[in-house]
């Protein structure tokens, strides 16, 4: 039985472009009821800047709140040095960095080339080492299939950003389809490239459902042995750049897919749709996605194990 | 480059659900303007009881109205030996008959086993003989993937059906998703095993977007070797057992993840989203889905030629 491991991004990704701001202790609650439910790696904040996103602002209350909870794998994003200093001290058991593979869309994203933020990355370990803290750094690598301002992005570039990224000590590599331009064909392509170099550092993908081939890259991107996906609860989060369309690839549906083939997800379909029920309700007017909640589990159904 | 062939089924499929009777010259400038944007093969119509769907009461009408323009493959269905009947009357140049592999679904749907749909699928080749047409007879076997009133649908069941209406003269087998229950795992397989009992007999997929896994499964479908695809524009159509769900694979969203891997479909994506949006209007209060109406192509995207 071959296990996946679905790491939801919900109260990140889906939070940054949430409208409303979700209490502490809901925030609490959602992890609660997702690990109760299987899932079992959760992004629980940003240590972004509480001015930029207030969403946020309770970041050093979550991540604790979240790592004493145990039973899933927690970890937060960083947007640079000083998100990272906020991790470390909290001892984060992980942090996630991003670069972006697209240097328009890294200077026009947070207002740096491409060539700095993988510099920062370099400090950031540093920095880590120096303090003598545990954090396990990821880095995913955004814009890694395309760019809306950009347009297309070399392979090569992103094998280049890899490349370097790895050298400088990154312990888990994401290929993100920020905007949702990936094709089937495309994932494999990349994924067997970057694996190439990766060695034994894991690959993670971070599909959009964008433009609608969210699942069939994730069964690209299984076939070529990928075997961790980010994904978010009903869809949550998202393209800026593309108004009205889905997000990130649903937990759920994802779930679905993969237990139906029989892969292990260790993910309960059901209690996952109760948490989705209790997350609309507290979010109010959000975008939600997803196939499953609309049309119900088949009855030929059976989970992996 | 290698061809795949989208048969477009909205002016059958999708307007068998469609709650407003649309006109016939309307259904006409469908086909025109689906096949000047490319689309190679439409399902026109249906030869069914204008008491029972009073929206093709004027088969006789649309089918040699496509026949006589040219540009595109016609077929209509026929859900009996009655509809065949009519079909032969005019020379149809391919009707598409169905069998139900589930049983219970079979006596729901048409009211009879699917011994009896099998054995008048017989009937139904020897008179096309007789009259000395040269009407090609596709057969679409519903239910393939798993039944919402039988559950699970056995393979040998499947397998022994396809090889039924082999020996008795089908000259294509459709394997139908009925309910949107299929897995990319289990499309593979089942498509395998039919592919050899089909020797030289083409196999389409007919798959429903049901559950979020319509695109995943044609990925599953076009790795073993399918080249023709049932889809319907705007994701018209579907099942009537999943209220609110969506309905068959979207012809956009499958043409533009296929163009994007490199598979030529001939479909100019911007004119199909062109007459989608008359469609929209022809019909009014329908279910629409589909991605890329929503998020429009990426900035990186070429067609394969």
């Amino acid at each position: 039985m071959t296990r996946i491991s679905l790491r939801d991004v919900g109260p990140r990704d889906g939070l940054q472009a949430a409208s409303a701001f979700l209490p502490t202790e809901k925030k609490i609650e959602w992890f609660r009821l997702a690990a109760a439910a299987g899932v079992p790696d959760i992004e629980v904040t940003s240590f972004s800047s509480p001015r930029l996103l207030p969403q946020f602002a309770d970041a050093p209350e979550v991540l604790p709140a979240a790592m004493a909870m145990g039973g899933f794998g927690v970890s937060a994003l960083i947007p640079n040095r000083k998100g990272a200093e906020r991790g470390f001290a909290l001892k984060a058991p992980k942090l996630n960095y991003v670069v972006s593979a697209s240097n328009a869309h890294s200077l026009s994203n947070v207002g740096r080339s491409t060539a700095d933020a993988v510099g920062e990355f370099g400090e950031i370990v540093r920095l880590r080492d120096h303090l003598g803290v545990t954090t396990e750094l990821s880095v995913g690598i955004a814009t890694s299939f395309g760019c809306s301002i950009a347009g297309r992005v070399p392979e090569s570039d992103v094998l280049r950003i890899a490349e370097e990224l790895l050298s400088l000590g990154a312990q888990e590599i994401s290929l993100a389809d920020t905007v949702g331009y990936a094709n089937p064909r495309q994932v494999a392509r990349l994924v067997k490239a970057v694996m190439g170099l990766a060695g034994d550092v894991p690959l993670l993908c971070h599909f959009h459902d964008t433009r609608g081939l969210g699942l069939a890259n994730v069964l690209a991107a299984l076939d070529t042995g990928v075997r961790v996906f980010d994904t978010s609860i009903a869809g949550l989060g998202g393209c800026p750049f593309a108004p009205g369309a889905t997000g990130n690839i649903n937990t759920e549906d994802t779930a679905f897919m993969l237990e139906s083939m029989g892969f292990a997800t260790g993910i309960d379909i059901p209690a996952l749709l109760d948490l989705r029920g209790d997350v609309e309700r507290w979010l109010g007017d959000e975008r939600y996605s997803g196939a499953i909640a609309r049309a119900g589990l088949p009855k030929t159904f059976q989970t992996a194990g």
